[in-house]
């Protein structure tokens, strides 16, 4: 591997300056993917390995991150077990028969992955061919709770109150469906890391919506279920939006690596994970509509508090639609200049 | 006073239990609320001083709960400062003219608060001469970035991205803004108190967006001058949702009590807040789905885990409006059940 750093800082190795890379940097502020966006509906772009592989290297080569990270969806994982999920134009993911009670868990299946999602795993045969060892490429998959929430809310929401309502009145089925999604994303991960995905990310972008005591009956045991069924392969970072709470837990679980969002201070982070254990993050995304030199000051600000080793740069979650391309460069090119 | 329980709690006296009431209490739950809903619209219902208190009086009688809080909205503070808001079906808050430059800034008033939100004012009298002294009756206001969230963003939003972005790229009009909502809050509250308020609560319900840094900038000190102000009149709790980061600052500011949800337990809050400060929280809303024992087991845990001193139980945010009737009763009653 050409560039290191990614894999170098989720060892715990010392580095010069910290890696750098953006949650969905693959995304709707590059000019590039709008043009591939007017031509190609969201899962045709997943589904198209050329696509994929296209979109994937954009932030790659226009930006010059660290690491590649696959384009796909966290919801590609539902449609494989026979939950159907579109995309709506101004609401986003939508599931037009969600999982609200035992009929309707009863039709989702444990799926062949290979069967089902071979075109993810193509896309990450492609990618890692093109990318031709520049930087690791990073494979991903949503946490079982935050699958569950889309599952049975059927749309996105502020609090995913019907999700959670679920959970709370019929927590049996809801741990049926939380096995079954665990089940089918460690088959799932298992090949992507076959297919060379050097890294992998649980994103569990609704972890923080839950009490820590619901977390721990609802989301964390199927997280750890996944890291242990992946233990020996390819490092693995989970990310909890809004898990501070159990930051704790997770140092302990065999994860390589925490992301940790913008609400959490680099102090605070290093506390409650114990000092060890590589930290991802935490810029807020609405910053990077600051002025640039206000970017670059932050940023260096951010590296120093965090510590340059064990340490990945990172947004606290997914870049913003409205961030100028500049002022997510300006971003990264305050990492490359980072000097200790 | 007949039940002194709040005012107690709030004074860090010992109990025999700890006192309960419910953020937005008086709401789409009752069915009560929901025929009164049918025949006013939001902002009559808030206009007129004999609807407000009967609105404010439903919970007393028909739940149980131990404080009264008149029902308003934060947002008549920006209608007081020319600032229109629109209940609108399906959408919520709903600004036509977010304040977005200077020449929107320029027409915002500091606004004659007895002339303005005159009708507050007579429903405080009103309620308290119903409540004739069998509970205390809260008054409140949201914390100025709460509403600045809303007067730029123009509506509801996950993330408040515009409002943000406005604070960010156009700091010195953001303090303005925050300043002007400021000093209308301090006036608005001081009548508030004159007019019966025993306790204020101030809702910085968007406070755990901002990173604790620009916490610090743009929510915070507004906050800090508004305890400030009132220094020396009624108790005042300080409700910041998403900001268990800033609960040490918040434990010296001079507030009586500080709210906290549910994804801070109750054992971090106490060390967070450094154990001495009476604390306010924190049940999962949707927790109130949960079988009737089992709400009434995890209540029970909870003033265990807060202890029954410097405690008052409550939600972590508002009652959803799809709890049942008997739910929220089985909240308040396991309460009163409270044996230490």
């Amino acid at each position: 591997m050409k560039n290191e750093l990614l894999l170098q800082a989720l060892k715990g190795e010392t580095v010069d300056r910290p890696p750098v890379w953006m949650m969905r940097q693959a995304g709707r502020y590059l000019p590039d993917f709008m043009k591939l966006r007017e031509k190609y509906d969201f899962f045709t772009r997943c589904q198209t390995p050329e696509l994929a592989t296209e979109i994937t290297l954009m932030p790659i080569d226009q930006i010059g991150v660290d690491a590649a990270i696959i384009f796909s969806d966290i919801l590609v994982v539902l449609q494989a077990m026979n939950i159907a999920v579109e995309m709506r134009e101004g609401v986003g993911p939508f599931l037009p028969q969600p999982i609200i009670d035992q009929a309707a868990l009863d039709q989702v299946i444990l799926p062949d992955v290979n069967e089902r999602l071979g075109y993810v795993f193509e896309a990450v045969k492609m990618t890692k061919s093109e990318l031709n060892e520049r930087v690791p490429l990073i494979g991903f998959a949503g946490a079982p709770w935050t699958l569950l929430c889309y599952a049975v809310q059927g749309q996105g929401s502020k609090n995913f109150d019907r999700a959670k309502a679920f959970c709370f009145q019929e927590p049996a089925m809801a741990k049926e469906l939380l096995q079954k999604i665990t089940t089918t994303t460690i088959a799932y991960l298992r090949e992507k890391i076959k297919a060379g995905a050097d890294v992998i990310q649980i994103f569990d972008s609704w972890g923080g919506l839950l009490s820590p005591t619901d977390y721990q009956e609802f989301s964390w045991p199927y997280i750890q279920q996944i890291i242990d069924a992946l233990s020996g392969t390819v490092p693995l970072i989970v990310f909890g939006k809004g898990c501070w709470f159990a930051l704790q837990e997770m140092s302990k679980s065999g994860a390589s690596a925490l992301g940790i969002d913008w609400t959490c201070t680099a102090r605070n982070a290093r506390y409650l994970s114990g000092g060890q254990i590589t930290l991802q993050g935490n810029f807020d995304p609405s910053r990077l509509l600051s002025p640039i030199p206000e970017i670059k000051t932050q940023v260096k600000q951010m590296i120093h508090a965090f510590g340059k080793d064990r340490y990945i740069v990172n947004l606290g979650h997914g870049i913003l639609p409205n961030i100028p391309v500049d002022h997510a460069k300006a971003f990264v090119d305050a990492v490359k200049e980072y000097q200790s």
